[in-house]
């Protein structure tokens, strides 16, 4: 397939990343995170973070979730999180079964949630019939594309601290967030008071990898325990270390990051000018999604692949990647035209 | 580190399970299996099985082995497995956890078990105090390099079928056993009445990757989902898929399988020739364990990596690896004898 | 406390149960329900029910279900229930953690569910990112007091049923329902297609004891070490089994139920009569809601027990219990009117 | 049946007991252990215990074990306990499953560990592949009957705090081992260091219901969402809280136990003048345990109630209540003596 708007993880793996996946494929390490490499990048990782935090690499979205979720939650405590969270539904109930407690779906706008909208869920402290509020987990950039400036995850943190709860960023795009912004994580990751982050590579042009980035000592200290038990403890380690310094390297994952929000917005910007499409979300990283008839949808997946997000509304999605061309939109948008004027 | 005898994941990726890597990098494709790569390499998974059954990958061997365990087990049930079982003292409890099962740790003869010491964990059928017996889970070779024979394994299967029970292979190192046997894995597997299989990739050259084979249609059908809710799906599901493709290829698992049993078998040779030191397990893959002096181990640690298995008796073990070299043997068996010299 | 509006368990145990408690302790007997008391009664159970199911002492309601639902579930699949179910925000997650799967919170009339609500829950089969829909839970009565038809339960049960999917019924005040429709429970339940009951008796008079009624014999084969493992077996099980007896006889269970039903209807009727008051829920079994100015919620609260539903929008419950009397529901009513005088 | 030596349960509840049920049943009182009566015999448990701790009613033995060692657990963990131990036999794998740690059985003799069997398990600190050990959960008395000294338990919990871990006791027969000792609990349980005991009281005479006493004020905290959450909370708490009431007054509690570890030792001075008997565990709480022929064990439980132990060695067990009488034991041994007479 020449080019997916599927999703940013049918693209492949960037070349500098498959050359240092290459690179580091030489001698022989100790397994499992104790290779001097992985303790070195992990090391950048935290010092991209401000330094007092603990990173440590896992497989995947869901594990680094999972992983980071845990070592804040009894199994009494619930997770709050927006009805529309890849925690909520699309980890096949992975977030709950490991931790044991329950998620709480919450209103939100756009995939973003309001302290008002949290507040609904910060209720029953102290009722032993109900599982206690502990953890906030929103995504930056959401499902839907949306980002949070850091006023907005400031204002978040503040609440659930103030309840004695914490905060949680699914950042399996982080770096999206990040270009988005034109900010270093940091800003609105540590500055902001996030507990917990899950730092996603693999949507970003990764083989795979992820971290988890804890800023709370105590917590930290039960990382490398969950992540055994969770499944997430990957032998040869230094290979998912070596991505990510080619990753941090120069902002090389910013600047994927950067392409692939940019690709959006360039999709966005052809999309407005066609009068019978309906960009339905804001274009704030790299997901673009509309309103189509379903006639059209039926006909554009023929020649180009991607999601119907709502089979009601016929709303899709269309996701740009590190490796989307230019050339790619506006071949799918001249599709588009083209079935559009057929269609009439 | 130029070589280590630490453990067979100590040892990078063989350069054709790279070059697979490499080639498979073009194009987008669909992600979490459900690209073509993925289903063909499969198919040829099964193939070798013998075609009636369902292969499907995972990250690593303790996903492995919980995806596996899983399909077979309530929560209610119980695992037996010689108390030597990776699942039993190096999974931090995963298995337990994930499926709520409970480990009957049995008695063994060098990691192997026999039918005798099954049958004292075959016990308190409908009992409603106790855990219910379910699947008898073994590694082949096991965790002290042992292998069994067919006929053994088909024992095995046959005694806890007649209690309407199953067999599971923890098969992280299934090609030395192939090689180990001079048989195709389908002979011992099965042909044998196995249930469901870890089929390990990552210690035998693999950057990473293993794949969960099942016998059983009715469990088959739970797979995909207990894989996604274990957090053992991968989005770039191709790249275990290419790398299980190079592997399978002109049977290059066995060669390297053999090749570092040969190197078990070498380094062996040339300790039972030296005559303070005892070979404690029967060599019959890639590992050799040996009753060694304190001061002996401490002293070749300072050159050579690998581990005490047992601090009260001495003992420790050395593993071969795909790229072991008999270079790396002689080495390390001058470093030995020269300490033997100097110590007396 | 004279008397408590707060819930049908602060009522305390009724005589004939109490009589029943003492009589049965004589002798000695087996424990664990293998004494032929607690076959015998459970036998009588079954009959109720139409005597192809397989029932079950458990200790509470919480119980009752997880232990009612477990033998459906698998911990990838996903319960469909309305969001006022107690499973959903009473148990303090008990359900999911001891499942494992998750609580898919669906939208309802007065804790009613339609088809249409139901339908919204029943998607995502077969994409293994999503727990998989199996058991539609409904209580009946529902939380809100409210009851379904047999020909509405009939409609969920074949809805869930035609798509391979299970329903079970929180019965914790069955009796009430049975008293309102005027039918026997096995009208409502075993007829139209119900595959677990959860069969209350402590809201109702008993001391403690409920039991589990499943109508898949391939389930119930599970349910013993489910219970076990539930912490749900009572060693003297005898003297759940006694209490049972007693709650039958002579359908003492129905004479209970409908004196709460009435006494919850003469409360509305009296209600109705004072302008000032909404009744705010349809009151078909023992359970008045009413919207309340919060100055009167407050003074009311001085002299008599019960509970705010809804701090938002003023909502407050009444429960009648066995033993409230005509003469409670006056004196409260006086207490009410004389406020509201005083109020104006 | 008029006697049973088949458990301690076999034998229904005390008068004392069943009258203060009956009188506890007057009124309305809010639920959940809301009421004063529960606060107020909780207050009196904890005062007999020495005033710094937490408790709180459940239903019975596993429920008190889950929730007594979920409070210190994380799912990484593991809990030490001799092989013989409840939780490890008879609990159908309700404390793993519910706090997802692993039990790791420890060697014992006569039920009892020694701080050197405990040190075994006491390994792997730090070692992300292994369970942590966290607590070490011991019987008092033991399942076989024998009963630790203080200085013994002193030792166990001194060795385990060393360690940065905890001690549990598991106390469903609590009473019997303050009989036995002639010491009060208080001085063998928080004089001792232990951290949290499972407090019983169904087989000493009640109808049911069993303390979970807690002396780490932070854990303590977790209490009541474990509670709820293990399906642990009663709705109708004062009906507990009456009968330990009704057990404590006048160290009831303390008269059945003395009772029937005196039948015990009676039985066990009748058995010692018979040649053919080997009465095979020290007599020290309310059990016998003896080895006998296996013809003789058939032919005397067609006439008494008890359960063979072990079937390979043949031996039984013999459990005396609060309401064996001399005679029941006179009767049983004359009926021993008639069948060896005859046997010979």
């Amino acid at each position: 397939m020449k080019h997916s708007f599927g999703s940013d993880n049918h693209s492949g793996v960037h070349p500098l990343i498959m050359e240092a996946l290459v690179k580091a494929n030489k001698d022989f390490t100790p397994a499992y995170g104790e290779d001097p490499y992985t303790g070195k990048v992990l090391k950048q990782i935290e010092k991209l973070l401000g330094g007092h935090c603990k990173a440590l690499f896992v497989f995947n979205g869901t594990g680094a979730n999972v992983v980071a979720l845990s070592c804040f939650l009894e199994s009494f405590h619930s997770i709050l999180a927006p009805a529309t969270a890849h925690i909520n539904v699309d980890e096949c109930g992975a977030p709950e079964k490991l931790s044991g407690a329950k998620i709480i779906p919450l209103e939100h706008t756009n995939g973003k949630v309001s302290p008002e909208q949290v507040r609904k869920g910060l209720t029953g402290f102290g009722f032993q019939h109900h599982s206690q509020p502990r953890i906030l987990s929103i995504s930056q950039p959401t499902e839907l594309g949306t980002v949070y400036t850091p006023s907005q995850i400031r204002e978040l943190a503040d609440l659930m601290h103030s309840h004695g709860c914490y905060l949680h960023v699914d950042g399996s795009r982080i770096a999206n967030a990040a270009a988005s912004l034109q900010l270093p994580i940091k800003s609105f990751i540590t500055d902001c008071g996030v507990d917990v982050l899950s730092f996603g590579g693999t949507k970003n042009g990764l083989l795979m990898g992820e971290a988890v980035v804890v800023f709370d000592r105590q917590m930290a200290k039960k990382l490398p325990y969950i992540r055994k038990q969770t499944t997430q403890l990957y032998s040869k380690n230094r290979f998912i270390a070596a991505q990510f310094e080619a990753y941090l390297k120069n902002d090389l994952y910013l600047d994927l990051a950067a392409h692939s929000n940019e690709m959006a917005r360039y999709m966005e910007s052809r999309l407005k000018r066609i009068p019978d499409i309906t960009v339905s979300k804001p274009v704030e990283s790299n997901a673009v999604f509309a309103i189509l008839p379903d006639w059209l949808t039926a006909e554009l997946q023929k020649k180009h692949y991607f999601y119907v997000w709502d089979e009601d509304s016929g709303e899709v999605r269309w996701m740009c990647s590190f490796n989307t061309r230019k050339e790619d939109i506006d071949e799918f948008i001249e599709d588009l035209e083209e079935l559009l004027q057929k269609g009439k």
